[in-house]
């Protein structure tokens, strides 16, 4: 992960460019992540992890129709979380995680390994879902991998 | 580490109350060990990463006049965290944590390995110092054991 950490930061110097995550399913792990690699200073500036619903509307301008429409799990909810926290934190980049890590939580429509990920990057956002397979952990490792290498090729 | 983050949500629901992290020097990995245990949405709400000054400001609502006269590193810096990040997620327990993690960073008055750690418990916040040793990962996850132990030992 390191390694790959350190592309995305220089991709961000060089275009002068800060980022900040929004989790909810990998609680923080993102943003530990990118702060294990010494310098990440200079392009990292903060994460909101926002576990409960009250906190993605109060501290990532979620709106409650969302939630209430489509759920916290969901295209809408990531796409928002994305902006919201590049608004909130002053951040060209902003990366969102939203998701069923299990082992309880899962429905038929969205079972244990459901992540919706969001991506704001300069003016554009967008989102993808993934299912992942495995048990707590392994979502999250996974969602953790496939949220900063989608991030890495679309920064290049 | 999953038996102390057992321990400290059953302590947290036996009294009604949920937690939340506010992390400089961490990045994050206090909030995400606190989430690998499944179930911890019952008390745990969420968390800000402040890597930033200006988020430590704008998220935690530290004064401007105690990062200048005290610097971000400080008692009385992780006692404004604390308190803060407790205020605004509205919970009645915030842990904080800013320190020098090192490989950079290090000065004589606040070398690599310093870390201040403050606790928001109830209607008391208090703050201690460590001096921990080792490289990067090391002084992180010293940090993280601290925090929770003394966190543990304080609701109990």
């Amino acid at each position: 992960m390191e390694k790959l950490v350190s592309e995305i930061g220089e991709l961000l110097v060089s275009k002068g460019w800060t980022m900040s995550t929004a989790e909810s399913c990998t609680g923080g792990l993102v943003a530990a992540t990118l702060t294990d690699v010494s310098g990440s200073s200079r392009w990292f500036s903060g994460a909101i992890v926002a576990y409960s619903n009250e906190i993605k509307m109060a501290m990532l301008d979620v709106s409650e129709k969302t939630l209430i429409d489509h759920g916290a799990v969901s295209e809408e909810t990531v796409l928002e979380m994305a902006d919201g926290v590049s608004k909130k934190l002053g951040t060209q980049v902003g990366i969102s995680l939203s998701g069923v890590a299990g082992p309880t939580g899962g429905s038929a429509e969205k079972p244990v390994g459901t992540v919706w990920m969001g991506w704001h990057i300069g003016d554009k956002t967008f989102a993808r879902k993934c299912l992942f397979s495995g048990d707590r952990a392994a979502v999250k490792k996974q969602s953790l991998e496939y949220v900063l290498e989608t991030l890495r090729d679309q920064l290049l």
